[in-house]
């Protein structure tokens, strides 16, 4: 961004525009969205997450998948959380990953000394700023914080590591302690701040707010956060960087405290509908399900049946007037690409919602030969038996080849086994699709 | 909202915001996020989900529970989808529930004579105005969308019962056509219009700033619909509201099209962090995890282990730094409130992340009596064991007993059977929640 003039951006960025109406928005001169960074934190926020225990080999094995999948950087628990997580942090420093490898710890140098140590090319310090957390945490005061937020940054630099210094529940922080202490620590030289929505329930435009302001005090990058309590987590990462904000903490299908943060698999449905070349550049999207799997597996869960590219039934169209336009264009109703993923999409046609263009789809596939009011004839019998009961693919095949066969061979008729007998003719239905 | 002058408004809203910062912003003077309604579509846009299959005693059951709930309208798939429908409509109709009942139709008036037929308080008409749907879906022209609108409005409007008209796939309609339509659409009389987000990928800012413009081209009510394959539909909804929109359409689980709309719960717990007032004396929130659980089962899925609110762990706390402050005041980490929801907190105090503070609570519970030192100590023994394993409350409560059965009988040390002997000292760990 710093090579071109702010004339040159606006210019590729209405060209983008005209591409796609959901791209940057040229209004926002700042904005990161075609220019941002992963921070993947499935082994430190994703560790806090119940269910998840990862053993070495474990966290190894996940260090590899996110570094293949390209992510910028990886964050680990604090080594001082215990024994074990220290040596997991030192045995993932040597790896040697593309991925830079940071650590997470407190405001404080008995966890620096530790952290700088492990080998990690990055510390991400961070301490309650708000009123809450000053109070109910760890009790010290706005002072308090500066100092030690001084000591532990110079003491880090000292060590030619990165340094972040991040504020805790951001949202509710006095704005103008937060401001001092972000211009603070920008002055002395670290290479980011961040802000945090610890509690999980800011709302995009207080989010827009936020940046924009910080992004007029301090010079370094803005790194953001989000909990998902209140089902924002992606939407606010996604206006953070529409504010200037340019690195996305993730963690594969979200794990972390409580219902975690922004999930990296929908944070990447969401980007790559902005920017699909920037995301595509940068990160294996198709290899979104592996990774998925790999965490789902290690922690126990399912993957939600209706996560953004990965469920089930994520590019899976149904209702008539869906499937119709669909199968003339999928872009009529996709704004994602299903073999970006390296997935498939699906016209679920056996329903009683469906309509004659999706039936007839199915019967070119089958081969068969209908003339469209044929094909509307046969859409009946389907519906009238999906009003009756759920069906599968099986159950419409045979519907449609017995159509088929009463049509070709009218005084032989074959009877398929284990169907109701379905009437030729329906009154007063219309057509859902027509 | 029209009884109150702007002043007053923004005073009462002041008064909110200093009460909590997650509330509506002041600048929003037409915001209706302490103002708005829910058209519940379990029964339109659920029954497009891929698994959804409700029989006539399903819907019924389905449209009840929603209606004890508390929402305003209650959405039913089109009566000329299939005759089932078109029986199911009606025989919801009969309940006599508060919530009104909306059926959902093409832009026809062969849809629209069978609509007014089946005893529904309102019909939503819908029709495709980008490009994209005018190109694949129904071939028409903005005229021919116009005169359409024009007819089944003034028919539907002719018959007592309230209409809303709402185009599909708003943000990729041109602009002018848009407003073009809706302007002529609200000067005949339509009690809302609405947008639609079809594909999912609008954006939280892009959605204020059409909502903004919509709200001073029309006097009706706005309504709102959005997919959620970029994960920011919950967002979206609460950033129209700002915008001035008053409607959301919901499902229970979000079920629909693809990864489906708006989630009820999700949205909920938006709602309840911005005015929980409004909200708890509307909605019977204590009545969602049995609502999520009656669809669950309906459409055989699982309740995503991240669902705001019912997700198994999302009132649950782990790390120790969390937990030390939760127990001192759980606002720390808690924007929502889980008794509010029939729910419990719980405080994660089995795994290697544990604090001691945590630990403390639970030797407390136990009704054993130490020191903080000796809670510290216990604290390292239940770490050291947690880097080796996943641990159970049962292992913890075993390592608790046997320390301190160690200080009381120092001479009888009983062993309890299958735990791994822990070495008392551990050297070389910092507590992680000093």
């Amino acid at each position: 961004m710093s090579t071109k003039s702010f004339r040159q951006v606006n210019e590729s960025l209405n060209q983008r525009i005209q591409q796609n109406p959901y791209g940057p928005n040229p209004a926002d001169y700042l904005s990161n969205v075609g220019n941002f960074q992963l921070i993947e934190s499935t082994l430190r926020e994703g560790e806090q997450f119940a269910n998840a225990f990862f053993d070495m080999e474990t966290k190894i094995k996940i260090a590899r998948a996110l570094d293949d999948f390209g992510v910028d950087y990886i964050e680990l628990t604090s080594p001082v959380a215990s024994e074990q997580s220290r040596r997991d942090c030192e045995a993932i420093c040597k790896l040697g990953l593309k991925a830079k490898i940071l650590t997470h710890i407190r405001c404080h140098m008995d966890d620096a000394r530790v952290a700088v140590e492990t080998g990690v090319d990055g510390v991400d310090v961070v301490i309650g700023t708000s009123q809450f957390l000053r109070t109910y945490s760890h009790g010290k005061d706005m002072n308090y914080i500066a100092q030690s937020a001084i000591e532990v940054i110079e003491f880090v630099k000292s060590k030619g590591i990165e340094i972040r210094f991040s504020s805790e529940d951001s949202f509710r922080s006095d704005l103008v302690d937060l401001l001092n202490i972000y211009r603070t620590v920008d002055k002395i030289g670290v290479n980011r701040v961040g802000i945090a929505d610890t509690v999980g329930c800011a709302n995009p435009r207080q989010v827009y707010e936020l940046v924009r302001t910080l992004k007029s005090v301090v010079n370094c990058d803005i790194e953001c956060h989000f909990h998902n309590d209140t089902g924002c987590a992606i939407a606010n990462a996604y206006t953070a960087l529409e504010g200037g904000a340019k690195l996305v903490d993730v963690s594969v299908l979200g794990i972390g405290e409580r219902n975690g943060i922004t999930p990296l698999g929908g944070f990447m449905a969401r980007m790559i509908a902005a920017d699909r070349d920037y995301v595509l550049s940068k990160y294996k999207v198709h290899k979104i399900r592996d990774l998925e799997n790999l965490i789902a597996e290690a922690v126990q869960v399912n993957i939600p049946f209706n996560n953004p590219i990965t469920g089930f039934c994520a590019f899976t169209h149904k209702a008539g007037i869906h499937a119709k336009a669909i199968l003339a264009n999928p872009s009529t109703y996709e704004i994602l690409n299903p073999s970006d993923f390296g997935l498939t999409r699906y016209i679920h046609f056996a329903n009683r919602l469906t309509g004659w263009n999706a039936i007839k789809s199915r019967v070119d596939q089958l081969n068969l030969h209908l003339t469209d009011a044929q094909c509307k004839e046969v859409t009946e019998k389907i519906k009238k038996l999906g009003d009756v009961r759920q069906l599968n693919i099986d159950d419409v095949d045979s519907i449609i080849k017995d159509f088929h066969s009463d049509l070709t061979t009218p005084l032989v008729k074959p009877t398929s086994s284990g169907l109701p007998k379905v009437p030729h003719i329906l009154e007063g239905l219309n057509e859902s699709d027509a």
